[in-house]
């Protein structure tokens, strides 16, 4: 029975609700490629590969799409599914797809990988970071990958975008990490990007409280023996650090109403007291703890270090934000820990004072943060209204 | 200068405010022995020792004292100076003392060490714990210490205060974890506790949100290989593992506000750009990290573990609950992330239905959990008040 409750737990946890839905169309992953990258930073990385996926159809003009950015531990699955058995849709099922509020009848809808995206032993992602190899060695780069900032996944994105003879993006979207990146679009991008939907977003900024709770997720990875420097390739891999690190990742994007419904006080076995002996624990703790191991199956320590650094560059300056045009969705979840609702009041009204067009719709509840992942749907009428003004 | 601006900020931000106040009375450590104990889950412990301070003086009647239980990290030393060199007093020096709310010209003031307190390497603390000799084997108990809940740190302060003939309580006190030993004092010696004040406290129990919480703060220590599944005194000791243990306590216990305050978005080194290498760090980054590195110099691994479990076993049952009968302070700090005001005006509710009398002060701010620590004095003149009700 224990095993059972897990089971169902996780899918309830990392599954996107709403699977009774699913975008009808084909998905396909694709893949598309740069000869050459060169950062922000000035760095040059050859041999840039990223999966993506689209939904609907570009209209005759180029100017019917919008892109989906994804978040932290998220991939291009934005939506459907590749096989009609698959256990679950993509994340953002629930508002993209025929009819939905990303209407892929009227919309054509594209999701990629970033770089350096942690999921690089999931046969559906297709990413370049350090499990990468490296073109001049022959070997994987580890930490001699350059830093990359989201903004230069958004600038791989560009050029994908521009492959395939998209004109103009109605908006730039996604969640979290994914709400950076769509903000990015339009700081970059100004005349080509007509809105940005920032869902449980920072706004214009990292948080330095954000910059170091990133530091925290990754630390178990740091710590980690078997991390040895980056160096672990063709080794025995650290997934201890991993899957501790997930396991933070998953209570810090999540909130007490959350874990008061889901765990209460209960112990992980009921014929095993955890006040008889270290090793006897509550419910929560073996839960969250067996589910990071399950998602270290398919994550890279290093790319998760650089992941983390990315987000934390995220700043835009003054100039910046000054130069953006869109207007601007701010979707923040009420109980949200990480972007409290705060942070996206505070751009909508710093936006506003520029003289931009901010809108900010809350998605109530007590999911915590994850909720603009998994109950998106819930501001799916707002999302809807917004993409129509 | 960057050396100069962390120390700085290390002494702003551990020790405790309001440095220019000091108890004024000699504070001596002394230490209490229990020739055994056994746990309220049944284990029996030898050579039980905990240290202890006291300030001001018992009455004849003895019935003029108030017992201070000290929080997760802290210690005994809750006022006062050892000696006038002394850096800091204790760490709620500015409400303890001649004068102040809890006014050592009235009151006898006694504060204990835990436990496994964490600080086994202080020379000012002294506990009982899994860093203790185990007399049956003359090696430390590692990881064969018994698990204990902080009821049984109560249990042992009970009879060390009956040895100083105390008969009466006008009030058990504490922040955080020690306003857990404060509600246990209530609902173990309902005849013996005539008030609790419940500074940045839970409540009635732990929250399952903080039981996982605390997991992720001892687990860089089980992940460090030094830790050894507890087996390394005598060896080189886990010190990473406690040092980011200790950084992610600082934290969670902490605020955005707090954060945006004291470190904005500045790097640790003006001349390295964090977006030019991984090991680039912003300020809060490098601090946190260096603050954890001196904070371990003190701290045990294992203690710090039996301490997040003691922890984690907070619960009274509805039984104990009816069964408290003192008035009750419930302080949270407006801004506190661990044990939000809500958790502090639930417990009020619930008193106040089964007939109790709760109050019900917030120290506003945005300093996080720690204001209950750092500015409880922001809520002092509600303190006395309540100590003269």
């Amino acid at each position: 029975m224990k095993t059972d409750w897990g089971t169902a737990l996780l899918a309830a946890m990392f599954i996107a609700s709403g699977s009774v839905w699913a975008y009808d169309g084909p998905v396909e992953k694709k893949v598309f490629a740069l000869p050459t990258y060169t950062t922000a930073a000035g760095k040059t990385i050859r041999n840039v590969r990223v999966g993506y996926e689209t939904y609907g159809t570009l209209n005759a003009a180029g100017d019917n799409a919008i892109f989906i950015a994804h978040f932290f531990t998220g991939t291009s699955h934005a939506a459907g599914k590749y096989q009609a058995a698959d256990a679950a849709p993509g994340y953002w099922d629930p508002i993209i797809g025929s009819g939905k509020p990303i209407d892929t009848d009227r919309y054509f809808v594209i999701s990629a990988d970033t770089l350096t995206n942690l999921n690089t032993k999931d046969p559906n992602v297709t990413t370049t970071g350090p499990a990468s190899i490296n073109p001049d060695t022959g070997k994987p780069y580890g930490m001699s990958f350059p830093v990359v900032a989201l903004r230069d996944s958004v600038r791989v994105h560009k050029a994908l975008v521009d492959s395939l003879g998209v004109k103009k993006l109605q908006a730039a979207a996604g969640a979290s990490g994914g709400s950076i990146q769509a903000m990015e679009w339009a700081a970059l991008y100004p005349g080509f990007v007509e809105r940005v939907i920032h869902v449980i977003g920072p706004g214009f900024d990292i948080h330095p409280y954000i910059v170091e709770l990133l530091d925290v997720w990754v630390t178990p990875i740091r710590i980690d023996p078997k991390w040895n420097g980056g160096d672990y390739y063709g080794r025995d891999e650290p997934v201890d650090g991993v899957a501790n690190g997930l396991k933070i990742v998953t209570i810090t994007t999540r909130h007490f109403g959350w874990a008061e419904k889901t765990f209460a006080y209960r112990w992980a076995d009921a014929a095993r007291n955890p006040a008889d002996a270290t090793g006897n624990l509550f419910a929560i703790e073996d839960t969250l703890a067996k589910a990071g191991v399950v998602r270290a199956k398919t994550t890279d320590a290093n790319s998760m270090l650089y992941t983390a650094k990315a987000n934390q560059l995220y700043r835009l300056t003054d100039d910046e934000v000054k130069a953006i045009k869109a207007k601007i969705l701010f979707v923040p979840a009420q109980s949200d820990l990480i972007f409290p609702p705060e942070l996206s009041q505070r751009a909508a009204d710093r936006y506003r004072a520029q003289g931009g067009i901010a809108e900010v719709a809350v998605i109530d509840g007590d999911g915590g943060h994850l909720d603009g992942v998994l109950n998106v749907a819930k501001q799916g009428e707002a999302i809807r209204a917004f993409l129509a003004r």
